[in-house]
């Protein structure tokens, strides 16, 4: 008998639970494209997305994913030939550079692991050393979705200024918008690129580039762009079609207008602190549960760790078994590990991840560590006592 | 702030959790009911519900709640003027009786309370005192929503047999069908009732009178039975419309197969265990509350406790400052008290319920339980320690 | 090769067709049915409706379709025994009466065949024969969805004054609410009773019986009630549980809602007016076509036709043929003829119906009128010319 | 009073009518992208695009609109600096010569016109000039969307191998896949891009690219391809992740499913002839206004007119002033007219287009075409009679 025939809990990170509003308002015949409601209800995504990316800048949205994000961004800075710098902590940091690659760029790669945030004196030093500036950016993952370690952008900027060193600031905020805090004009990023699958609480369609006017004079001394990546026309359209190189995508549109809206009523500030009390209320049921048993957080420093994803260390095959248990007995899917040993390696097995980003209560929270917590006894994993307690006590102070 | 923003859980005694599924499957452009695909679905219907019900009884469907379902069941069996026995063990079983009333019947009511199951000598009892049979049906609710006290209904049989009394054995298992094992004819139910809003797991809309042989021969010795409450033509139907005495419930049809689906893939008797599962790993957390503060199970012993509700007391205004909590601040919506104490009655304050029925998995349970124990911290109600481990160690054995 | 594989059209006599909005609004977890917005949002309904019946009486909501509406308002004024006066024009009209019939009423009939509407002369003796006044109520068909003949009700009312009889005047709605003009306060009528799936473009499931004051006090002068069809709690309920008698169609009201917003945003007069217009471009279709062979509007005289509905005749096996041919070689499947023939008559196959009610466009109104058009060439029945254009001309002046 | 409440009919060139059960599909929570459900319902689509492609050879799926597979397919195949020949028919063969220029191809227009399909001979003849062959591809649009214009691509490529040159044949079918009749391996297409919004019936946000292997040897010649553009891990990936450079567009995914599932069920040669027989209905009523008024088809001859979509000319004002009174005062939206004058010029209000793609029934025909008509009537637009009949004629005879 399995215990898992309720509304299944995606706790992966990314794709995040969708809310019905957004589901609901994406079901709905295709609008005209020319004239009417959907012209309107694009223009007043801007606004709003400006808001949750802390921005004045300007915002190109891509029919994408994330790594489109990635590539977009990418091409609208780079020529062959130019370096990019990429401060890795994770899969997705040097996901991106491989991206670069893919592009001509030359890739200065600083790897530092999958459990430390980007040492700053290792970048401030790589920057001193690019004498002639070949380095036309540096790509900072905020948050690396895979080994869920949040950087320190602000701290970033300032290793640029004090070096003196005119790259763009590229931040990738893919796992990280509307769950981290990110204030992309405080901060001081030239660029930020996003896609709409996990703080947005949209399916996956659209990703988004933002980018400031520092980036924008770089884009125009570029010797070409490709028409279809090219920034300009979709930031400032002059006719519909502009804003996305061709058809809109019509459905998406409707479900982001209705996921901003959610984001708008609740205030972008009471968002942040809704992921840090959630996030805080897993880390103490990890940390308790580790107290007993070999479950440990990837990131050992709080202020290192996203409030959107967190990546787990259970050893052996303990993650795959725990996986398997909530998602066929109790409805709960866990993210599997990525990027912590190659898929082939029986230490694969060792890792997991827990999603809890956007659309996401209380109720879900402890939903999630309670089929944790039942699948730890299921599957005979040790693990320390109060876990569950340790959560709600977190949770209950707001 | 609020840790609100997540997919809400209704967890209140019905309506439950819909399905996806079901909720998609009711989208849809109206059909023809003249002819094609509704028609071959609609019969589809009938062989699915008496496995739920486990009977080999007919089955009459009516639009409607669970009110509908008792009216429609009376209005084929009584004549005003008659007597029905109303054993009651909640407010649900004083409505039942109210509605024989309003049908012109003389009610016998026997009032068991509000914590104690039916006393089957007191039925016995007023069975023999019965001596010229004016009694023509036994009013049971199998399992009362408001107090969630679980009768026993074989037992109930039993002691028409032994009674040798003739009156039919009506039971309302609108609360616990395919929630609560329930077997019609082993249990020897002439006639059941239910609605499609709880174990059903679809939206509120459809009752169901389902009545043996009998059943069927008092009707026919009826001087009159009201045409759109007779079940013949509902139950045996020359002519489509007359599955419903007029149009059809297109939608909610569509919605009912997908639902019937999900409960003959997992099996009755798993969705059983399934229930009492979970039930048990309510209890578990309840009792552990309980031992250090005022939370108490309304009904002491397990084997009249029902696996689709609990009642619970929390005395003083406790139960509606831990509702509005974990509603407004966990997203998860419990059950207020009902019939307890009169709503105006400060002690109204005092009595929740939770709603545990139909589409419910492990992860939804430690969910509900989870917003439960942040609410009592929160609200500052004393409770035991280990209430959720001890509900995912239930929910861990399987 | 068929060319149905596109958005089919249901012109049947209801249920009509769903616009995407209401199905939408429908498509949602369930709420709270104690506390929150399912609350006001029922409330909302109330004066909406009104507006669409035209009067300032009260209105009773049932789960229920059309016959239920019809069973509810007869169990809230007659005590078995009463008499009736049923002056029939079509299989509906004799419905309801035997649905009187079957609550132990003592049914007159006046049956005016099948094409032509109520003879007043004739209702007018009835009345005056009536001495005791032992008739306690006229049930009139506004339109008869079975002939689409429709009776003046503002007349009848007449002819009861005039006849100086205290019966109610019962009007049955349920074809031509929201479609056919009706003005109950204004025109007399003291109980008028409609469905949700027709004019009020919800799918099939909500039945309405509007009444006013001297038809409750009717009622209260009734030796008994039925708890369930009780319209005092439902009309004023003290408790919410009262609007419905137990649970509220949850999903229903927010489809409610919805369709009522878009009427109130069109308006009544409009609402009308837009039936009106599109029924003379089907009419003037059916006029073309009947120049040049056997089709037949049912009702010669276009004062007694309905805006809502049509029925035609074309004689032998042709009305089946056609039929089929529209549904599954152009998507658009029409009704068939109902009442006017038995099932089982070779003559059955020779009526059909148009339905046109609810949300209905000039686009979707040719879109029927072409099908059958290319229906009668491909089915080689004899025809006159130009009615399409007959058709687009009346639409065309608005 | 507006005539327009009812189901819209959108009838323009794209996105097209989305089917109820593409949509309600895509109504779901977000699923698990590991694992599951979802890699084997992706890996299902490949052979059945395959089929309604008629080739043997890869697809690469992205997320995006038409002009993403414009630049997915020249990113592998183009170096900068290579040269394409572009033989235009219309604004969109103008437009993805446009995309190859930006990516640094240089870009030979042989510019055909809005009126006539390509001109054989003068493309015989660039490529006989292309001595070296520095051409090493023909950018061929199979449908233009903005003039309705279809060539023939099979006499492309007899074209190509008469001159001996090794140029791709690159056929852009978004306005014709599923529409009009496309062989890719018979009529020799080296690579074919499409999108889903059109004949494919789902909403915005897919695009795909078709290659065969000659395509693929040029592309594994190319010194560099844009890793998110790279066709070969989307076509052949090792890991699910790989079909689309990153997360899935996991709502789509389910939607085309369905769409396929239609497509297949009906059958290509099914499809492909309900779309030719529709498209002659069309054009016989647009023939037969013409006869006494203004309206012209754009393309004369109808060998070279699309299945899919019809372009038309009305000439000063009057385009759209019929197509705001069909949209606002008949429910249909037609397309207005793209590519025949620049939009601030007056001469722009007298073209439009209308869309007859996918998700088309005959009923759609008839009442888009019957809206027309009643809109012709209305804005006192002159027109030849009998344009209606005609075209049920056509339909009438399958």
């Amino acid at each position: 008998m399995s215990l898992a025939h309720g509304r299944h809990h995606l706790a992966i990170p990314g794709p995040s639970v969708m809310p019905d509003a957004v589901l609901r308002a994406m079901h709905r015949a295709a609008p005209n494209i020319y004239d009417g409601e959907l012209i309107e209800l694009t223009h007043s995504l801007i606004p709003d997305l400006r808001k949750v990316a802390r921005t004045e800048g300007d915002v190109a949205i891509y029919i994408g994913n994330g790594h489109a994000a990635w590539e977009a961004a990418l091409a609208n800075v780079l020529a062959p030939g130019d370096a990019v710098l990429v401060p890795a902590t994770g899969r997705f940091g040097i996901g991106w550079g491989e991206i670069a690659d893919g592009l001509g760029a030359e890739v200065q790669l600083l790897d530092f692991g999958k459990r430390s945030p980007m040492d700053m004196d290792a970048i401030a030093e790589a920057l001193r050393a690019d004498i002639d500036h070949k380095i036309k950016a540096v790509l900072a993952v905020h948050v690396d979705t895979a080994t869920s370690i949040k950087n320190d952008i602000a701290a970033l900027r300032r290793v640029l200024d004090e070096a003196g060193h005119p790259a763009l600031l590229m931040a990738d905020c893919i796992a990280s918008l509307a769950c981290d805090r990110f204030e992309m004009d405080a901060w001081g990023a030239d660029i930020m690129v996003t896609g709409c699958q996990k703080g947005l609480m949209v399916p996956p369609g659209l990703a988004f580039v933002f980018f400031n006017e520092k980036a924008a004079r770089v884009q125009e001394g570029l010797p070409r762009v490709s028409r279809y990546w090219d920034w300009r026309p979709r930031a400032n359209p002059e006719m519909f079609y502009q804003f996305f190189c061709g058809t809109a995508p019509t459905h998406h549109l409707h479900g982001l207008r209705v996921a901003l809206d959610m984001l708008m009523d609740e205030g972008m500030e009471h968002v942040w602190q809704r992921h840090e009390t959630c996030a805080r209320a897993i880390w103490a049921a990890c940390e308790a549960w580790g107290q007993g048993g070999p479950l440990e957080l990837n990131v050992a420093d709080p202020a290192f760790r996203s409030c959107a994803v967190t990546a787990l260390r259970l050893g052996e095959d303990r993650a795959t078994r725990l996986r398997k248990w909530t998602e066929y007995e109790a409805g709960v899917t866990l993210g599997i590990g990525l990027g912590m040993a190659e898929p082939g390696d029986p230490a694969w097995h060792g890792f997991f991840r827990l999603g809890h980003m956007g659309h996401l209560s209380a109720g879900m929270v402890m939903g999630m560590l309670g089929a944790v917590d039942a699948g730890l006894k299921a599957c005979e994993i040790e693990h320390g006592p109060g876990a569950l307690e340790a959560a709600s006590a977190v949770l209950s102070n707001g």
